[in-house]
């Protein structure tokens, strides 16, 4: 699957060829979690609409959920103004986190709230 | 400035040193931007509340409105589940983005909301 040019044309990745992408959750705001794409993943989250990152590790493709059941509708998508993050706003089903809590962030506080 | 080493020992950096910094408005919920920090520039946010960055480009620390008065007041900060990226929720002074806008996600829609 091919990314639309002119997206392609924006966007600014490592040397590895990935860019940042955040997903939100459209109910609560919260930040969820924070993965990497490339330009494919991207053009199949665009085209799909279901939240699809590229995994270093396992050095391939990966829809949110495909095993868990915990996938992420996704509502919207922005490109940040140095075209190295892409923003998902999304419907989460279940757990975000692979440690089965509701986003990534919440458990490890390194500065409390005030 | 040093970090805490029990903080610096859950960071997973990249190849220079670096994480992923994601700063959301606490008011709002909006998600403003994406820096990149390193132990320093952490060190410094959690000790002045101040959200403080890395620049790649300019290999410098820079305070966030510290030309622009566009300051954020750190209100929270925790690290996600495999240690390669902070979320920093915070009070934003005018505008996060350096183009002027709200954010930096403001003005590139690659995907509408549907």
């Amino acid at each position: 699957m091919s990314l639309d040019p002119a997206i392609a044309s924006r966007l600014k990745r490592n040397e590895a060829g990935l860019f940042s992408a955040v997903a939100q959750e459209r109910s609560t705001g919260d930040v969820l979690m924070v993965a990497w794409m490339d330009d494919e993943a991207l053009a199949r989250t665009l085209d799909t609409r279901k939240g699809t990152y590229y995994s270093r590790s396992r050095q391939q493709y990966w829809v949110k959920g495909e095993t868990s059941g915990h996938t992420q509708y996704v509502h919207e998508v922005r490109l940040d103004c140095d075209g190295d993050t892409v923003l998902l706003v999304v419907d989460q089903e279940g757990a975000a986190c692979h440690t089965g809590t509701h986003t990534c962030f919440d458990s490890d506080v390194l500065l409390a709230a005030d």
